[in-house]
């Protein structure tokens, strides 16, 4: 085969993978925009916005399959190897995450529909409910953006960033047990609020999940179930 | 290349993916008695069992790692298509909710300490949080079955299987609001209860997926974000 045609296959792949890569990124600006309307529904006891987060979920769902079905065409007409490959299987599962982090702000959506149909109120001492969804979307947005930049720094930073999402969900859990126990009339509502607590924080393990992705596909390592510390001296090093 | 030797490359292959196959059956077997016995710790408050679970988790994320390693080596060197391909993705798909339900066991066990720790008991009238557990251990195990026998029937099944579970996980949570509301001073060991009845609810999720994955292998149809109606005259017919 003369050379220039071998160029042509090669540039076709290079542009197919970047499309790959440009999907992703673009399912995950979509997932980051339901995140923020689901927090905002959850604020304001917006209905209307709920109703939008739930509705525009099987946009996110259409985006998973359709890549899905990218990926295992790339793999059968190009049979990629080594980071071509950990590309592929990164992109593979970095869409299950981002298909489930949808379904939680959808979980999210539905509380929020919940409280405001029981008349409830979202009360200022349930802010730090916000202060966690801030924290996790700014997660999600820094494990998007790792990805687009092959970034391993900022991937380690957004491992390492879940366990303070743990804490603030924790906390919110107490402070809701606290609100529970001292006027039982409000446990509809703290038990609504402790169910989207939840959502946000599998978000944030959703999201770590995500930059563990990230590091494997530059390092070709895997840094899943392994501490903190290990992978960054087995790594960084 | 003499005919004996293709023959031997490909029965090389053949034992692979049959050896593929049989570590996932055996993964798979371990979560199921993760999830058994983390209800056994709970229906007991029996924290001794409650810490083999949380031990234990650390060989099913071996697995993961051991298994994902093998799919990328096959995809490397086997560069296998059609049927072969797909039985490599749902592999890799179907350790991933595998993990993720021995987390769920080890939240569960981790309930059960909670309880246990704060002098909380396990009343009869907790028993539906037991039968919910019964439904989703053999989800799982159907969906296993199903795996290792192929069998898109089954696999349908587990899919179907998940709406009940869903409804039972539903009564257990409105069952647990009405007994804090009538008893705040339940409403601690309660809210265990919610979170290991979410986490069971969770496991059911997990054993539709891979109920799914199944019928992808089999039939090479991607059936997520469909309607079960829709796929079964897609399907089926």
């Amino acid at each position: 085969m003369p050379d220039y045609q071998n160029q042509n296959l090669s540039l076709r792949f290079d542009e197919e993978l970047a499309d790959l890569r440009n999907q992703v990124l673009k399912m995950g600006g979509l997932v980051e925009q339901q995140i923020q309307r689901a927090t905002d529904a959850l604020r304001k006891l917006d209905i209307a916005e709920a109703e939008v987060v739930s509705e525009n979920d099987r946009y996110i769902n259409g985006f998973e399959v359709t890549i899905d079905e990218t990926c295992t065409r790339i793999l059968v007409r190009r049979q990629p190897a080594a980071s071509d490959l950990r590309l592929v299987i990164a992109v593979i599962k970095t869409i299950t995450d981002l298909e489930r982090i949808g379904d939680e702000a959808q979980r999210i959506a539905k509380m929020a529909i919940h409280i405001a149909e029981n008349d409830g109120v979202f009360h200022n001492r349930y802010l730090g409910i916000i202060h966690l969804s801030e924290h996790v979307i700014k997660m999600v947005h820094d494990a998007l953006d790792s990805f687009a930049r092959l970034d391993t720094d900022a991937a380690f930073d957004v491992v390492r960033d879940d366990e303070k999402a743990d804490i603030e969900y924790q906390a919110v859990m107490r402070q809701m047990l606290t609100y529970m126990m001292e006027d039982p009339r409000t446990i509809s509502e703290c038990l609504d609020i402790m169910q989207a607590a939840r959502a946000f924080e599998r978000i944030g393990d959703h999201a770590m999940n995500i930059g563990e992705y990230v590091i494997f596909l530059v390092k070709g390592k895997d840094i899943r179930h392994i501490s903190i510390e290990d992978a960054e001296k087995d790594i960084l090093t």
